[in-house]
């Protein structure tokens, strides 16, 4: 295949994987676009069951593995896998002080064919103290599956 | 037009689309990705000069005109482009409140070829105090040209 061909097709793989944005309604487009939203929203409950077993590792598996993950919040932003790590176990050491984790009004918003933004509510329900707010998750389709690339976390004071 | 034939013009337009997003790095290719973040951080620098004119009017062309727009924060999440804009009337009314806006650090991540997330720091200095924090912004490129459609920001306590 020549060059021009290869990028021809893949025009055309671009395309047929914007069906799923809802530009283009057509009869492929549903059961594609519905099972990456149902991905998404596996990895996310995932999360929150790893988060209530006390396993903060079943939780990072959710973000990208890389130095270009970002965290951004109250603190500012942290950058990188274990840097996120590293503050999730600092600020909540232990299964106490994990809590309860609870997610809600999760909203997926398609991107394009790779990348998504999922707004969401989240609650924390502690003996310490229950806290709660609201969550922005940007993420991209990876050969091994969606992961979050950048997450925005805010505390909404009760 | 055949079917074929339609579905190959529609592959091509999005492959035309899609030169921006990086992953063809022909000769075509580098401007037109250079061109896209030159567009987004023209549209940051518009907002930044609008606020600091008073000009709410402005600073609000750089946001999706769309009852979908979303911004959070510590006040949980506002949805349309009516309540954001009403959001920062009632919380900066006038030009005193509204002081003298920087932004800083500018990180700019292509999501494909129609979406991006611009990371970065914003300043205010106003008479009445000071106040500074992060942000993170999701942009879509429409036929007008690139809108931010979700907002997240936070106070960063200095």
């Amino acid at each position: 295949m020549n060059k021009k061909a290869w990028f021809a097709s893949l025009g055309v793989l671009a395309w047929l994987g914007c069906l799923g944005c809802g530009v283009h309604p057509g009869p492929e487009s549903a059961p594609s676009a519905d099972q990456e939203r149902a991905r998404i929203e596996a990895l996310v409950t995932r999360q929150q069951a790893a988060w209530n077993q006390g396993d903060v590792a079943g939780f990072m598996e959710g973000y990208w593995n890389s130095p270009e993950l970002s965290f951004s919040g109250s603190s500012g932003t942290t950058r990188g896998w274990q840097a996120v790590r590293d503050r999730y176990q600092k600020k909540y050491p232990g299964k106490d002080a994990m809590g309860q984790l609870y997610f809600s009004d999760l909203e997926i918003r398609p991107l394009g064919p790779d990348a998504a933004l999922v707004l969401g509510r989240w609650e924390l329900r502690r003996a310490s103290g229950d806290l709660g707010g609201v969550f922005s998750l940007v993420l991209r389709r990876f050969p091994e599956g969606w992961r979050i690339i950048h997450d925005h976390t805010s505390l909404v004071p009760g």
